[in-house]
């Protein structure tokens, strides 16, 4: 995850919890729900924290940074925590997003069932090529780029997803900020600048194979000393 | 970024390195690449942290982990500092992966010209439908993943991609390791568990999605203090 913006502790939120604590949350949230389609009711620090790697000491102090959710004897209710996880990271409401750029990995994206799954719903996609323009990709409309601030009003898109060139990327994130967009999940593998108020979340994949390198040679390492 | 394995610190690598310096590590390479292909010679850590988001103290910090790398007066010469990371991420080699899964977001992935640009070569892709097996996708062979570990052997693959559906990622992964894989980039949005000395990178594309709804409301919070 990148911070494009200056932060005098970039590893922080603005309310001061670790970022690292909010990716866990995710990872915590998506295996209460697996525990949960596996009918299990309720868990513990420690369950939940072996199977992801953590100790339970972890689990709790991330957790505590919220407030108190476990019950002594019990643990954690499942479908309790998956609601307060839910809450905090905001996706207890529905999120209207549009994507821009439907080459290989924007058609995957929008193929990609997650996001339908964990409540993020794509109105509409955006791209400049005549003929992907009037195409329907996985039952997503897609229109010309110049039709987004059209669009973004009348859906209150209010997350953009961008899929273009690494080139492209930039002109793009301006278009959706003019659009009112207040968040940007950017897999274009390049830094956009954003002005404040305008969330950002990079994903680059050769980036996450290059921290995999880094595993693999510290694990090799550890192994020979 | 996720960490399968108890850890007493999972915030850090073997080494004592923060894991988040591992990954602006990644960002300070790909931005110098980026002033180097517009034929920048020298930066410095204010000029690179501004890009990024980062204070220059933060920069320097950051590198200051592996070792001293700027001169007075000249800052850090690009191509230099460019060598000095490749090869503490270990992308200074070329790495051999496979991929499995090749629904859309594993065609997209082979498609992906970031992957190749940064060394990694993809020498096959597996599947277990009769229609993909025996294609070719981007240059890429699409094999019956039992032969998995014959051109695992064969071509000495040392990282494999899972682009498999949530609920065939574990047996795959189990398969992976068997062939002698040593590191996993896990597409499908589920936890894996591997034995000592496999390393793990899990991206789940709807996980960043909730981190990015995160950022947002933590960014209006802001605004309505």
């Amino acid at each position: 995850m990148e911070n494009p913006k200056e932060n005098p502790n970039p590893e922080s939120t603005a309310g001061g919890v670790p970022k690292a604590v909010i990716s866990r949350l995710s990872l915590y949230l998506r295996e209460l729900e697996h525990l949960e389609r596996t009918d299990k009711a309720t868990t513990s620090s420690s369950q939940l924290g072996s199977v992801l790697g953590f100790s339970d000491a972890q689990v709790r102090k991330d957790l505590a940074y919220f407030g108190q959710f476990g019950y002594p004897g019990i643990g954690y209710r499942c479908s309790e925590l998956i609601g307060a996880i839910r809450h905090i990271l905001g996706t207890d409401r529905t999120w209207t997003c549009c994507l821009v750029g439907v080459g290989n990995l924007g058609r995957a994206l929008l193929g990609y069932k997650g996001f339908h799954q964990r409540g993020f719903r794509v109105v509409a996609a955006f791209d400049v090529e005549h003929d992907k323009v009037g195409s329907s990709i996985e039952g997503v409309d897609v229109y010309h780029l110049d039709r987004l601030p059209e669009l973004a009003s009348e859906n209150t898109i209010t997350l953009g997803v961008i899929a273009v060139p690494a080139p492209a990327a930039q002109a793009v994130a301006d278009r959706l900020v003019e659009a009112g967009i207040e968040g940007i999940l950017n897999f274009a593998p390049t830094t956009i600048t954003l002005p404040d108020g305008v969330s950002h979340v990079g994903v680059d994949l050769a980036m996450e194979l290059e921290q995999l390198c880094f595993a693999v040679l510290n694990s090799r390492d550890k192994t020979n000393d």
